[in-house]
Formats: structure tokens, sequence, C-alpha cells
């Protein structure tokens, strides 16, 4: 057995079964191994920023780490923008990356780069492997560096001789590591704060925005009057009917001050204090109330349920709080097809426990409050920023869950960075149903450059944020990679297309024209 | 004037022309600066690694850097991939990097990183200007630094509040530093070397694959007998009818082997040693013959030109070697579309001073002797392994030269990671002609899959190199982003559709059916 399938009986041993793949030469004994070993699910694509973008869906619906196979510094280095944002969503993933034999760096050939470099920037845990041996025994590391909560980014460099040399040595597998829920005394002193009368709110990140821990944080409030938030950009929420609603905190700076005003008290569970997104000329950066207190309850890797069940004990909080109801029926939406129709439309027509990759930017901060009473359903965002998130998220949740309708709610702009999801959606028949909302242009930066004060702006200017000239056809974008596709230009149009995509299976991307007139 | 108008001013009166731009909210003040300045054309690309690749193409053939504005550690990472060809390659390119405000970054807002990280892995030079003044002084020195000989990357990190402060310091343009020639003593020796009667050749890089320079290794191989070689991936090659026809390296280490047998001496000029571009079990790295000596005659860095002169004055060699002949006219090819009939169709059809971007991968490497005679032409390679360099690098060219026709080949699974370039080709109108080499897989990793040893493949493992299931349809590609495309399944056909895009002035795409049962 050589080093490349010693490895992948390794991490298939560990609990590892899909991986998403974009290979080259110094990958072809691992290839070859994922090809032979029958427990681990091979998925192309045909960009890495898809790759580690599905690994990071993947890993947000099944709380356990996909598999990438990459490509050097290179291919490594295309995969950063969306490992950045699996590493915000706190996504555990194994990174394996090929490298040049170790006898053949010297060389400096071509694709030589500094590959544990680029992989620390973006990584929890890098290690490079010391022989054909090591590596399967390096992959079990990745695997527990991984699964250590609340997840990690873990990146192993293979070079291409260990992978073909022979490995000998028995390893053991990983075992995922064990999670703590907070100590006593800090259940006390946030006990004593919530009992304190202040105006307070609890502010939930990262796995308290699963449903079992809502509805332990509506215990909370219900019985201390503390208000229950949400971090702007969750990884994923669960919500919709039956679930506890939380209040999500708006994208831009002054809408978070004015929905945090007047709090004393801002108790973190797992999610980041309050900051804004950019500066801005001015404006705050740090966002909570002057003098209100912002208190760590848990971090992000704590056992946030048991932690909240601590904390409702020690309060006495045994009433469950009012969950969202179902919306009453309700017309569809006619007329303009503005983001709120198309919220409607998802309010109407998806199914329970649909998933919705949100990387709808400006569209999506105006329809994702229109689905509050819809069926329940997971909700995932970008959580770093970087865009073209969306695409591949929804794909790898879609790997990660075959059962579940899954959604992607996608703005143009961002699309375009890893449109080749679209051929992996495709391939791997995929249940997603992908929404472009196209507005012709970057709308976000083009609010952000008056917000900025960057003065009066020229055609020149506004030719920079303007995605028109010539129109991006989606519909032909997504039938040249093999997904079926359709236009909708009225709320009517989009209803319709929406509904059978609903009520189908497969891959299918709906081009809807966003109405220019609508502002945020 | 605020901080961003003021660097752009400056970059203006340093010679920097063009700016190739993906901002984000970071970078709205230099967006607007840019956009007020009207010696800066602004080149929207719709992902990063576009950017950066057009900025290399332009590089080669202006040598002088563009501009590439850039968002922020995740939109730096989405260029890497090109940045890193573009260092191979020896492009001057300054990259303009926005950060959040200095003030900002301490509250890890989603979107911080650690730029100066990101940038170092790929760059020469690496600063975060420390003020409003500095910005502008630091853009100069950005500049001076690319312009060190052979060119180089300077990344400056520009903080969004020194792009809006005021800045009120005159600041200087930068210069172009001097470039020298090799010493005496390299001359005579090298001319000893080369007068000793010992099988030897000059490995050309660099600039000395320039026409001028290809004419003074002309006249050395005519009066020494020395063999005159070319780097196996060269940034810009003159070639075609009227020049110095040179001897490529090949890709695969066996073949180079054979190339260099007999050789006693390798005299290198702006050209690495010869090594295997990957590593294989049992075949060999360094590629020089047993007991030849490799001589390093000349850097990249020095001017080559005059290098090369100086060794022909010391070796008296005046007269003129033998060019390339114009093809004599032949007929059309016919019957099936091979990489040989493609050539044939370009040897026949391209127009003088044709810009040829060479990522046709495998079938490159076949129709690349063909063209030999053709009229006079530059061939850009892909200088540092990391695919999605061709249709960026084709862009970039015709921006820098728009009175050029520019031919793209292009293999079909490199085309798909900076495909987004086709759009800005239809935004700017740009005389790109792109021809996909459509053989629906990663070909060269079925061939490198053999050559590893990897064993017998199954089905599994080949369908992570296969593009097919679904196939791409590269006609609906092409129109979805604007560019006008056909598909050729014969040379017939190609030919035809090839003369049409010749005789036209702007974008277009030809789909190539490559036959399949091409061997190479």
């Amino acid at each position: 057995m050589n080093g490349a399938e010693k490895l992948l009986e390794t991490l298939v041993a560990s609990g590892v079964e899909v991986c998403f793949a974009n290979p080259g030469t110094s990958e072809m004994q691992l290839v070859s191994a994922i090809g032979s070993n029958s427990g681990m699910r091979a998925v192309l694509c045909l960009f890495e920023g898809v790759v580690s973008g599905a690994a990071d869906g993947y890993a947000r619906m099944r709380d356990k780490p996909a598999l990438t196979l990459l490509h050097v510094g290179s291919g490594f280095s295309n995969s950063m923008a969306n490992q950045h944002n699996a590493k915000r969503a706190h996504s555990p993933i194994v990174n394996v990356v090929g490298d040049h034999a170790t006898y053949h760096l010297q060389y400096d050939a071509p694709l030589t780069s500094d590959i544990p470099g680029h992989a620390k920037l973006v990584s929890d845990w890098v290690k490079v492997s010391l022989s054909a041996d090591d590596l399967a025994a390096s992959g079990a590391e990745a695997v527990a560096a991984a699964m250590q909560s609340p997840g990690k980014i873990a990146t192993l460099v293979a070079p291409a001789n260990h992978a073909w040399e022979e490995a000998a040595e028995e390893t053991l597998a990983a075992e995922a590591p064990p999670v703590t829920a907070v100590e006593d005394k800090q259940v006390i002193a946030a006990a004593q704060a919530l009992a304190s009368g202040k105006p307070s709110a609890l502010l939930l990140g990262g796995k308290a925005l699963r449903e079992e821990s809502l509805a332990v944080a509506g215990r909370i409030s219900k019985a201390t009057g503390a208000r229950v938030l949400c971090e702007t950009f969750a990884a994923r929420l669960q919500r919709g009917a039956g679930r506890f609603p939380v209040e999500r905190l708006q994208y831009f700076s002054e809408q978070v001050s004015g929905q945090l005003e007047g709090l004393q008290q801002i108790i973190l569970v797992g999610a980041a204090a309050p900051v804004s997104f950019f500066a801005y000329p001015g404006k705050k950066s740090w966002l909570a109330p002057e003098g209100c207190e912002v208190i760590e309850f848990a971090t992000a890797g704590h056992d946030l349920q048991r932690s909240l069940e601590a904390l409702a004990r020690q309060l006495s909080a045994d009433e469950a709080a009012e969950v969202a109801a179902i919306a009453p029926p309700f017309p569809a939406p006619a007329g303009a097809l503005t983001p709120v129709a198309i919220g409607q439309c998802l309010t109407l027509l998806m199914p329970e426990h649909a998933i919705v990759s949100d990387e709808a930017a400006t569209c999506g901060l105006g329809l994702f409050p229109v689905t509050e009473n819809a069926p329940p359903h997971d909700w995932l965002m970008l959580t770093g920023g970087a865009i073209g998130q969306g695409l591949p998220v929804s794909l790898g949740a879609a790997i990660a869950c075959p059962d579940r309708k899954v959604i992607a709610l996608q703005a143009d702009g961002s699309a375009m960075y890893t449109v080749q999801a679209l051929w992996t959606m495709a391939r791997e028949n995929t249940d997603v149903t992908v929404v472009i909302m196209n507005n012709r242009s970057y709308a976000i930066l083009n609010i952000e450059l008056a917000r900025v004060g960057a003065g009066e702006a020229n055609a020149k200017t506004l030719s920079m944020l303007d995605l028109s000239r010539p129109d991006l056809d989606w519909v032909a974008l997504a039938e040249s990679m093999g997904v079926p596709a359709s236009r909708a230009h009225t709320a009517e149009e989009f209803h319709r297309q929406f509904a059978n995509a609903m009520e189908g299976i497969g891959p299918c991307l709906i081009e809807a024209m966003v109405d220019q007139s609508f502002q945020m």
C-alpha cells in the first residue's frame, strides 16, 4: 500500500466521506487512491474556490469535515477566499494539498511555491508530512484538528513522493475531541447580569443558532426580558415556523446602532461583539452603545447548547417562549419582481427543511425578514465577506443533505467569482435551485460609494461598479454548464418558475430580473 | 486632494496608464480617484484572477506595469495564481490592495486579513502605506520597484483612511531604474567556453527571446556552432518569418533529456537551468546531461540585448544567421480537427504581428512547431504553470496593443478557471480571437496519471480528470458574456471560422472540437 492509499484508508476510518477535488499532476496517486477507496465519494470541481466553498457548505450541514484535494500553492490560493469564509463560519475542513516530491523542490520548477506560507493564512492547523508513513498519521491528526470545536481548517501538505512511496505502519483513525460547556462561575455571572433588570440582549452566533439552542435562548428571554439577537452573517441559522425567532443584526452600522440603542448589557453566546463591517469617515466602528457592557458568556468553541441550558437552569427559565407561526395563506405576489416578492414566493413555496444559501447581497437583506414565517429551514450566510461563497456552499450543502431542497439566493456580481459551481451541480445532479438576483451591478458598491463620502460619481467611476455592457445572460450561462434555466421578469413569472423548481428534483437556475427601481 | 487622488496623480506621472480593477468598499475613494483622472484607463474585471492575468499580459507587451486594484486579502488571494505566473514571467505589476481603515483593524471585522502576509508570497516588494501623504509616495516607490529589471511584482496596501484623508505633500514621480549588462569577465569566460569546441548551447529566456536579441544569438550560433535553445514556457517569444528560430525545450522530462543529449556546455542567457516540471518516480529532475557544465552568463535582470552583443563582439560573430522563411503556400487543412490542422490554419491566416496567448496545454505543444513559418508574431506562454492564465493574458495583451490581432489558444479545462475574462473582452471590444481546444478532459492529467505510475485507473479515478457529463457548451458560455461564438468540428469548418475571425475586428470565440483520437 502506498502513502496515498494509506492516507485514504485513515481518512475514511476517521469518518471523512466526501472529497471535493481539483487535482493536478502532483496529486495523481491521491486521485488514484480516492478512485480505489469505496468509502470516499469524489466530486470534481472546475475551480478551487468551488472546492473550498463546497467543503464549507458540507461542513455547515454535517458538522464534520469533507476532504479537499488541491494542487500546490497556486491551487490552494484559488481556494483561499472560501477557506477564509469557512474559517469565519467555524467549518471543519481537511485540506490535502499536493506538492512536488521533496527532492524536487530544490530545482525551483515553475510551480514551486511556499504552500505552508499560503496555508497558514487561512488555516488553524498546518503540517507538511514527513514520510509516506507519516502521511496517513498526519491525515488522522488533520481530522482531529478539524474537529476541534467549533470546527477548524486543517491543511496537510502531501509531497508527491510520500504519496507514491510504500507505507507500512498501521495508523489509528482520528477521534473527535471533547467539547466543554462554560464554567459554573460564568453561568452565575451571566445569570446575575440578566437578573439585574438592566436592558439586556443575548447575541447568539455559531451553533447557538440551531433549533434546540434557540429554544433555550427563548426560555431565557421569556424569564428575563432579554432580547435575543443574531450575528449579521451566521454560518447556519435554523428559523421559520415552529422555531424561536431571533432578531438579526442588520448590515449597515447606523442600522445596527439603532437596533442596539438603549441596551446596557450584551451577552455574547458564540458570537463576536457587534462591529461595523467596514469603516466609514465619521462613523463608528464599535457599535455597542456607549456604556453598554459586553459580556463574553461563551465562545463559539464551547458547547453552546449545554452552556445555554446551564444558564436557563440558573435562572429557572423553564417556560417556553413563543415560536414563529407558519405564515397564513396569502395571495401569490404580482407585478414588479422585488426582493420582497421573491421572499413571499419562498414563504409560500419552499418545502420543509429547505436549505437556503444566501449570497444575495442587497437583495438578500431585503427578503430575509419576509421569510420568517416560512416552513422551518436553514439559512446559510456569507460569514467572511469574501464574495463567491454562495453557489459553492449550496453545492456542498446539497451533497451533504441529498434529501433536502437547497435554494441558492445569489447576487449576479458575486455569482461570477465561482460560477463554475454550476457545472458540478449538473454533474452530481444536486437538488439546488439557484435564483440569480440580476440587477446588473455591484449594487452594494453604489450604496457604499455614497456612504464613504467619495464625492459625486462620474460615468467612468460608475462603470467600475456596473455589470452591464454587455449584460450577462444567466440562462445561457447556466445552460452552457448543463443546468436548465429560465428567466423571470415579473413576480408572476417568478412564482410560476419557482413553483416548478420546488416540485422538481435536480439543479435549475432562475434568472430573476430584479426591478431596478427597488431601493433598500 | 485626498490620498487616493494624490496616489493616482503620482502613478499617472510615473507612466502607469491602465488599471485592471475589481474593487470593494475599502477601495471606493480609489475608484472615485481613477474615475476622475483622465490619465488612467479603467478596465473592470469580474474576478481578481482576470485582473492579475490581464496585468501580466499588458506588461509582457509593454514592458511597463499596469495598475491592479484589489479588495483586501481575499480579493488578493483570488489574484495570486496569476501573480505567480506574472512573477515567473518577470512582468512588472503594481498592485494596490485596499484594506480596512487602520483604526478599524483591531475589531477583526469579517473581512480582516493579513494582506502583507498574502502579498509577500507572490510579490518582490510589499509595503503598507503609513499615511495619506505616504500613500502617493509609496505609489511612486511601487512603480520604481516594479520597473526593476527584468520586472517585479510590487504590492502596496492602502488602508481606506489613507485614501480618504487629505494629502498635502508634493510627490515625485518614479523613474525607471537603470539596467546593466553583464561584466566583461563574464563575457570573456562565456566566449572562451563557446570557442572551446565542446558541444554547446545557449539557453535563452526572458527578454533574450525578443527579435533583436535572437538575431544576435543567431550570429553567435553561426560563428561558434552552438545551438540556440529556448526555455519551455517563455513570457514572450518573438518568432515566425524573418526571425532567428530557436529550438524550444519540450515539456516532458524525457523529451528534454533527448534534446540535450550530447551537450557538454549549456550557457544560460536569462533562463534557468533545465529541470523537470514535475518529479516522477524513477525519472530525473535535473535534465542537463551528466558532466554537462551549466554556465550562467546572464540573469533575466541583465540587459540581455547588450550582454549578447558584447558576447558576439568578443567572438567576432558578425555574420547573420539564417532566419525562418515565410511558409510557402499550402492547401488549407481538411478532415480531422487536430492541433496540427489548427496550427496550419494559424500559419495560413494569422496577420503579421499577431499576439498568440498559448494555454492550449497538450494541444498547444502539438501545434507550436507547425507555426514556425507563420508571419512574424509574439507567442506568450504559461510561465508559472498555474492554469487560468491564457484568457486574462490575451485580454491584457489586447488592451496593451489595440492595433494587433490577439489569438488565445486555450485548453477547455484551464479556460474555466478565469472564464470571466470573456466578459471584459466584450466590454472593452478587444480584438481577441479565442480558440477553445475542447477535448472534454484535463488531457494532460490522463497522460500524467500514467507517467507517475499510479496504476490501472478505474472509472471513478478517470472521472476526476474528465470534463464531460455534462459537456461544456463553449458557444453558449461565450455568448452569455457577450462574445460572439461558433463551433468547428472539422478542419474545414475551423479554417472558415478562423478566416472570418482574422478578417473581422473585435472579440470572438471558436470552440474547436478537437479530434479525440489525436495522440501527442
